[in-house]
């Protein structure tokens, strides 16, 4: 839901009431914390908000509430939606009912205005229990989770309410609500309330709990009945228990208030952040107070909220996909479920010689997920950078081992130009030195860059540009693609000369030495979400791999033993490592970007991350072919690739993944992508691309995307999956550029009616800007920020 | 509870029963399942099981399904304690209810025999909801968790059952279990059944709901009341339904054994194993199939279970603490719970200039919890390794910018032989290059490389032990730990004095320039769990702290510049980080092993893992002193520490990590090591430890390790805090030696009494083998363990 921000106001204390079933009496204490309330803060307002109710009209609770506090002048009890049959909502929403969206808007608003008319206090009463079904079949607890209100939970009296009273309590805390006070009832029998005040208390962040009287019978006559419910409200309404509760919460908003306000502030005393230059920092405006996220959204704390009735969270559109890592959206339940699954199944496993299911799982269905004929070993480890570092292990060993080098010549990578591969030494010493990396202790490049000519959309027109400037057009994103139709033509024989060309003049030349070759394919992030023409990567592949004779110069071995017999996915020439921490696996919209290259032009050695695992946790995984894996195997255990973290594996890691190559798969399978698809093919355009290379597609509206590189300001964009990367026009190139920084700051800055007063947090690459959607993110979403876009710049 | 096993058979097919509530129809479901398991499968054994029940024994569940399955002659159906009062088991427990260890001994007791009865199927009946106190008011799910048993859950057909089913459902599954089928009984009016059916089929793994006809309505005459029931069960247990739903069960369960039982042979076409000669792994009989964990225990594939009414699992004690991560067991619910809170609140939180809560509140408690007055920044890293890459970059340059070096003359770490700190390249450099990383390809040592002096405890004698050979003899560990009191003798001017020597000679001598020096304080682990002499240590930090002439040499500028004013807290010398990623955080018994240093005697940057998570997931800090972080500040953004990851600070691990953390702190200063501490600090020794320098103990008990000590096959052996180290008398020395292995070997075979029938998993260092207890591991664990040892030794 786009644009409906978490909630928390200055000037009114705000809370929903969940049940930890029906029938616990969630009517009854919201009745008596809104008198109370009202009676305790005379000068303030009390809301009442039952948003659906289900049942008779008159005995619904907003009537309920008003029967009950209609003589106090500062209680305003509302109901948004009534209908009479006493049953779930889901039963009686009929044919059409009110969107979700919609509903949760008009709570959304009606807190606004609640907030705007003065200080006061807030509650707002579910229906059900916590998971019973909105009108539209949502579990209530993941239906309110954009709002992320304070929480109060009415627990269960009765026999078995000790079970479904923790139960309510954990699917509340585990859809990350902030639980501020349980209530429950004395029954002197069953006793639960002993048990929860201590259950309660024993948390990790206790919560109190405040035990009240039960309410009297209920009587047969309905006058009397009323008469002693009202005697009853206002004996425990007017009491000293609950004046005291009412504090405690108002002390707790106020706390949680101060310290989201105070949050930035206090971080700059004791945060390191990476890649920040701190003395650019000292203005706590500087950073992002991030109080939660969902979907597609953080909820920031809102700098300008300065009025008392503000509020103080405001949706921010996370569009940099959190370091690229969202694929399924912020706290999504479904991989927090399989996360507590596993922790709760294994906690750490020790991969030493083990095996536990999630981890043969995943690597098993990753390899389906790839179909690279090449994979066949999946190695684990931690993040990105460490993957690398495996993949280079594997990699430089495998071709040592082949062209049986003893001398102690170094053994340097081949890599290309504006590749970054992680922050860890080994990794950061497979890209070429920089403004960036330069003053880095220890780092030095070891290997031979070679510069891509690159693909940009400029002024309607898709352009291939050399590093020379020399510029070949193509009318379609489709021609470019078409690798295999390209592979016939004089680019590619042009591609494969000129790589030929450099390994020559390295290796013969200047007498280097290289152990394998590493590249990003289709995008090269970090650098600058540079487009490189993937006929130039096939070329470089298809070069590497026929150029055994270069590479095994200093062999002692003949050339007969550099072909493997009897393994057609053999790595020749030397290993090819693919990057694809940051494309793979769906973020390019293909699971892994090398079927962009044509027919076969898998590599030897992958690494996957980011998307892996939806951003619930890190893990990588190293996958690798036979023949690499096969250098390793030896009657010496030093032999072995010496490589493991702690974590290696872990269980959990795995079983995170796992969900989410899944619901990536099956949404593939499904076709939620393909209003996507069609956009992009149906376009008016001569080439279509053969069956052996991938059809190129987005999730940016390609009439849009083709719009915007004709504008005045914007020098080229790209568009490939759910990427959208905008050059602009700038007299100063390169990361110093502050033209990127200035468009940014607006959208950050403003809030914008395209996602419902939300702003767009997005980080630039130099002059670059770029945008990247979630696998999920709805279509509402993508268009605001296209029309956010088109406004900004 | 030490030693209670998994349970998963071959012959029978055992479910737990769950209630998403009381009242929703266990017993009767149970009835039908226990019925139609006898009825259709006539030549089997049918097993019906209430552990605990509570209510008049003539109402009791075994004897309602006595009653009607009594006609069957191959039912058996058991309550094993029967309480009269019809409330939760926890109020009727008396005084004294036996413990929930025998209750769960004598259920797996009973498991046992009804598998060696042939094949069958087995019914476990719980009470109330899946969080009802048991006897000894620990929630049912979190009692009956060691057995993780295959579950069938009886959803609430009710008014409100949506959410009590589904909540019910998710607090079984984030405790790891596995829910083969969902039971319901179909209510036309509220209609439940309906979407609870699709809810259950939508899940990542869907699950089958089964919905059955309600019961007849009660009748007051009890004998028409029996009547109608009997003819019920008669038709529904008969019922084709059920036939195939006890047939799916069955599948089910065949599957998850086969799964099990190949799980090691399919992972070896599939899986690279980290540090693994594959070579050797040939035989799946090498490869540790795990198939859950839960505190000091995993629960693997028992090779010996050949006999068909065998239980498949086998509980293994972890005795390396799980690669060292295992500080509150594995499975915590706690930590589970911690870490589903941020996972539903955040997923993730890009740290890009941005603040999320748990992310300060972690740095806060972490600097709490280190009372190093030096620390003030930290920086977040995925693992130890990554950790120290950071830590290296922050050392080497502040160094730089002091000294002002502008040449490119290589700069290199100050190290001790027999350090280790993490595989990716830039961890590896620090160490000295050895058998096993010289052959990694770009791995060099970069550095110099202090020899220790070590501490072994040797017939009951504490020794020091020189690298020349030379060995002094102390008559407790507290006079070797006392290094307030030794700092004044003549070893400490010796090593002083030795330790300047070498430092003159590597950078007069030699003329190499260093960077910063980095140490495992107390014990080296990877390196083979060796004891360093801690003055030798304090004299090395206070060395290089008082050798700013040497360190400086080179640099431009003139020596006044050199000592930081303002700042008692600034680094002096070379920079100083302890690598603490496996002793710190209570390993050794103190929140930092540091403390054992004497007064003051803190790093100026640490690195922390391992314990910091409990083993939930990966996360590192790293630690800085202000003098350290002020290096980095400058007008440009390039001189930034140039590192991060995608999942720097994440908000899941920074929250399970506060969670660790406080349960330790809170542990220390509750007391609950008091009694080891007693133990070590009680001992008849003349020495007593002066204020400054922490006071060792370990949760081995002392006399046993000193016995242990005098042992014929036993070289020496050192314990602190968790850590036990026995060094094995063998001919050939290091990692090659295979004493420690047969030892292991032999652990890991038999079936200890000690551990009530479970083995020991332990790894070797070389011919030392090591066994690290958790921070929570019960004393009759430790000295179970205590028992294998001596038997094997």
């Amino acid at each position: 839901m786009p644009g409906i921000s978490s909630f928390l106001s200055r000037s009114i204390n705000t809370h929903q009431i969940y049940g930890a079933n029906t029938n616990v009496g969630k009517t009854i204490i919201s009745t008596i914390l809104t008198r109370a309330a009202a009676l305790n803060y005379p000068q303030e307002q009390t809301w009442y908000l039952k948003p659906i109710s289900t049942g008779e009209a008159k005995d619904a609770d907003d009537s309920h509430v008003k029967r009950y506090t209609g003589d106090l002048p500062n209680v305003t009890p509302k109901c948004l939606w009534q209908y009479s049959d006493p049953v779930s909502p889901h039963l009686v929403a009929g044919p059409t009912p009110p969107s979700d969206h919609s509903v949760l808007s008009q709570v959304s608003n009606y807190l606004n205005m609640a907030a705007s008319s003065g200080p006061g206090s807030f509650f707002l009463e579910t229906a059900g229990g916590i998971h019973s079904p909105t009108l539209n079949r949502v579990p209530q607890a993941d239906f309110y989770r954009p709002l992320r209100l304070p929480t109060i939970l009415v627990a269960d009296p009765h026999l078995g309410g000790i079970s479904t009273s923790i139960a309510a309590h954990e699917g509340l805390h585990i859809r990350g609500y902030d639980t501020d006070a349980v209530f429950v009832f004395r029954d002197n029998y069953y006793r639960n309330h002993e048990y929860l005040q201590s259950h309660f208390a024993s948390l990790s962040k206790p919560i109190p709990t405040i035990v009240l009287p039960g309410p009297p019978p209920r009587q047969e006559d309905s006058a009397e009945d009323q008469k002693a419910l009202a005697a009853y409200y206002e004996v425990v309404s007017g009491s000293k228990l609950i004046k005291r509760t009412l504090e405690m919460l108002k002390e707790t908003h106020e706390m949680r208030r101060e310290a989201l306000e105070t949050l930035a502030q206090r971080a700059q005393d004791r945060i390191w952040w990476p890649f920040a230059q701190h003395s650019e920092l000292l203005d706590p405006g500087k950073i992002t107070t991030i109080d939660s996220a969902h979907g597609d959204f953080f909820s920031t704390l809102s700098p300008s909220a300065s009025a008392p009735s503000a509020n103080l969270l405001q949706q921010t559109h996370d569009a940099s996909a959190s370091w690229w890592t969202q694929g399924l959206g912020h706290a999504n339940p479904q991989l927090t479920l399989a996360a507590a699954h596993a922790a709760g199944r294994y906690g750490h496993v020790m991969f030493a010689n083990a095996i536990h299911e999630p981890a043969l799982r995943l690597a098993d269905s990753l390899l389906q997920t790839l179909r690279n004929p090449r994979f066949q070993r999946v190695f684990y480890s931690d993040n990105g950078s460490t993957g690398v570092e495996v993949a280079l292990k594997m990699g430089m060993r495998a071709a040592r081992v082949r062209y049986a080098w003893t001398d102690k010549k170094d053994v340097e990578v081949l890599g290309m130009d504006g590749n970054y591969h992680g922050d860890t030494m080994g990794a950061m010493d497979c890209s070429e030195s920089n403004i960036f990396n330069e003053s880095v202790e220890w780092h030095k490049g070891r290997g031979y860059w070679f510069k891509p000519p690159t693909v940009i959309l400029r002024k309607g027109v898709w352009e291939v540009r050399q590093p020379s400037g020399e510029v070949e057009t193509f009318e379609g994103l489709e021609g470019v693609m078409d690798v295999e139709k390209r592979v016939g033509g004089k680019m590619y024989e042009m591609y494969c000369r000129r790589v030929k060309g450099e390994l020559e003049k390295v290796i013969i030349g200047d007498g280097r030495r290289f152990g394998a070759m590493i590249v990003e394919p289709i995008i090269l992030g970090a650098g600058g979400m540079v487009f490189v023409d993937p006929l130039y990567q096939r070329a470089l592949v298809d070069t590497v791999r026929s150029s055994t004779n270069l590479f095994s110069i200093g062999s002692p071995k003949s050339a007969g033993d550099f072909t493997p017999t009897g393994d057609s996915n053999a790595w020749t020439g030397l290993p090819i490592i693919f990057d694809e921490v940051f494309t793979g696996l769906y973020r390019l919209g293909q699971p892994t970007p090398s079927s962009f290259l044509g027919s076969n032009t898998h590599p030897d050695i992958g690494i996957y991350a980011k998307l892996l695992t939806g951003g619930l946790l890190p893990l990588s995984a190293t996958c690798a072919s036979k023949s690499i894996f096969e250098a390793f195997l030896s009657g010496k255990k030093e032999d072995a690739l010496l490589h493991g973290h702690s974590y290696t594996a872990h269980a959990v890691g795995c079983e995170v993944a796992c969900t989410s190559l899944e619901v990536m798969n099956s949404g593939d399978e499904e076709g939620v992508w393909n209003a996507h698809k069609e956009d992009w093919n149906t376009h008016t355009t001569t080439a279509t691309t053969t069956q052996n290379a991938a059809a190129p597609w987005s999730v940016w509206s390609k009439s849009w995307v083709y719009d915007i590189s004709s504008h005045p300001n914007v020098d080229g964009v790209i568009a490939l999956g759910s990427v959208l990367a905008i050059t602009l026009k700038t007299s100063e190139a390169g990361y110093a550029s502050s033209a990127a920084q200035t468009m940014l700051a607006r959208m950050r800055e403003e809030r914008w009616e395209e996602l419902e007063g939300g702003n767009v947090m997005a980080r630039p690459l130099g002059n670059v800007v770029y945008f990247m959607a979630g696998q999920k993110t709805p279509v509402d979403v993508l268009r605001g920020v296209q029309g956010v876009i088109a406004k900004v710049l």
